[in-house]
């Protein structure tokens, strides 16, 4: 009676629900978990943020909760275009800025707003969210994964090869979930010259639809960057779930770069996708915290202190730990490339991390630290005794 | 190099979209209009929810505005149950409660989880919102539009022509918007049992998809119904958006009849099909309200007072109004079935109403009164004009 393929995706139980769930029973049955299996942020929003929510909340504007237009507030809308040309040098117009729930929305209509054929294929670059490749083919084109390189860099000889004629888009994601990555100039630029490049070859085209929830999360003297900068023909897919630490809120933008050939059409087959999914609005209350705190910078500091406690104790102890200096993720390598064997281990001692497989990093697992401080100071000990026994 | 038919959506301007910037522009100008374009209550909402947002964002409780998983919060999914359970004399389970971003999900994700085949068509009684047809085409269905009687009752022998072995299920929508009518018992009977005829010919279940977010907004002496009491093999699809007058905060849930044959395969399929159109979780702040705000009630004297006056004013005028005591909508009758003229004369002496050509209620226009009581009066000059012209 019903559709197999959605009735098995609600069934399934991720690797990370399967972790949350087992680390909500721990903590009811009383006992210890260190949970780093979530990009949840559990440091607070911005100051300014909380005031703002409490502002609105007490002065009940007239109108504070009705429908606002699809797209949303035109000042909301405003105050994102001109952020963004403030601090990355664009030409962006308010007029091609969407206000969505979150950026999945974003991605997903960009599948099918780019869709012609069923044959059309959207490239991915591992490693990337397992959601990608499953929103492709729910919008009725082909995801076609490019594998990274051993370090979990892109690998753009891989990429290079798969972009053909039928390849729509490519979606770029940095800083990285699962691996923290975050593109380098050089790196940027190589992306760049690849996609010109193939673009010059196919005679149209080829989009770059850049997922960047994590763009404010950089440390170590890394700038924090946004690839419309670089390449014409883009999309931007934005949430405030982790600069603004307000993930359940469901706040974020589509835009499209003016600069690329069609940004019209695109624009407005983007808002019919977003309409066609069901979406009327994003939340409106939180439009207007938007509007107001569109300039609002996270914790950064505490995000670095915690990178930097648990990378030094995790290769302190022996650990093989990514290079990475954004988002709020650390991938380690699992010995025989066994990353569910580690993420077993590691539950036995109340430690949750996510194997990576479905990630495309194989043998890689992810550390999320976007946790208190003291979880990681407390979780040292445990993560020293998993090291022993790995080697044992 | 996109999608045609979403640009096309996309780039449409509906009726109701013309016809609000038209309201914006004039009252730009310093113009007076009389708004009753939109279902955008102008309606506070209840006081307990406005005192339980205030609180929220006052206390700002750990991990307020954190995900929640995917069908929400245990806390809000069972309060919900209870609610309906004790007011309709219902068995919900929780666990068949999945909360939402309002009613437009539930719709477009229940024709996803239901579609096994191109040829599965979806049945709408009209009149309808417009969006239904357009909802089933996006998610690779048929809608079969089923005409009404000539005062906009449902025509039961069109419905029962209509369904066959194509047909999934059938979306019931009362309070019925455009018209505002309510099914009375009689109506509700009659369209169970020929939906259990036509089940039982076809040996298996017909669902009766029902969009109630108009379920609270009875006068007149008529009771609050929830279909899914008479009937089965239902899903519910709602949002607060009218009853408590939070359409702009996107909350609303759907929920399976666990009575349904398959409700555990409707209900994980729903569940698939609400993540992979990119949903992540209904608003996390607004789940809270809800789930201390589930038993407030709309200020249905002001709706009753509203439609009143309106009704008893348009009816000493002349005009030929439906016999509707729900919703917050009237539709009047244009005199030779020109709604798009009617709209356009109203339009020219300040009123905005809408033609229901598109709602599959030709020759109608349709008429919101969740506006303010002020706004009814101060109209009431200008449709005596109206009238005038009309019979001049």
């Amino acid at each position: 009676m019903v559709n197999r393929e959605l009735y098995n995706i609600g069934k399934a139980r991720t690797v990370i629900r399967r972790l949350f769930d087992y680390g909500k029973e721990q903590r009811k049955l009383g006992n210890v978990v260190y949970d780093f299996s979530l990009g949840n942020p559990n440091v607070q929003p911005p100051k300014e943020v909380i005031d703002e929510i409490k502002r609105l909340a007490d002065e009940n504007p007239n109108g504070l909760h009705e429908y606002t237009l699809g797209p949303g507030l035109e000042s909301t809308r405003r105050a994102v275009a001109d952020n963004l040309n403030q601090r990355f040098g664009l030409e962006l117009d308010w007029k091609y800025v969407f206000m969505t729930c979150g950026a999945s929305p974003c991605l997903r209509a960009s599948f099918e707003a780019l869709k012609e054929s069923a044959d059309d294929e959207i490239v991915v670059l591992a490693p990337y969210f397992p959601e990608y490749p499953l929103f492709i083919k729910n919008a009725g084109l082909k995801p076609v994964i490019v594998p990274c390189n051993d370090d979990l860099t892109p690998n753009f000889d891989a990429l290079e090869k798969a972009i053909n004629p039928h390849t729509k888009a490519v979606i770029v994601n940095s800083p990285n979930n699962p691996s923290g990555i975050v593109y380098d100039e050089k790196t940027t630029n190589k992306l760049v010259a690849v996609m010109r490049k193939k673009q010059d070859e196919l005679n149209r085209p080829l989009v770059m639809i850049t997922d960047e929830p994590y763009r404010e999360l950089v440390y170590n003297g890394q700038k924090e960057h946004c690839f419309a900068a670089d390449y014409d023909n883009s999309i931007i897919c934005y949430s405030f779930s982790k600069s603004l630490s307000l993930p359940g809120e469901r706040i974020g933008y589509v835009a499209v770069n003016p600069k690329m050939q069609g940004a019209d059409e695109m624009y407005w087959a983007l808002s019919g996708a977003i309409r066609m999914l069901g979406y009327v609005c994003a939340p409106a209350m939180f439009q207007r915290v938007i509007e107001k705190c569109v300039n609002s910078k996270p914790n950064i500091e505490q995000y670095r202190k915690n990178h930097d406690l648990l990378f030094d104790n995790l290769t302190r102890i022996g650990f093989e730990c990514t290079a990475s200096y954004g988002a709020f993720y650390i991938c380690i390598k699992a010995p025989n490339g066994d990353s569910e064997g580690l993420s077993e281990l590691a539950k036995s001692l109340g430690i949750l991390i996510i194997p990576c497989d479905e990630f495309g990093a194989k043998g890689f697992v992810r550390i999320a630290y976007c946790v208190n401080e003291q979880t990681i100071l407390d979780s040292i000990p445990a993560f020293e005794k998993l090291y022993e026994l790995l080697n044992k």
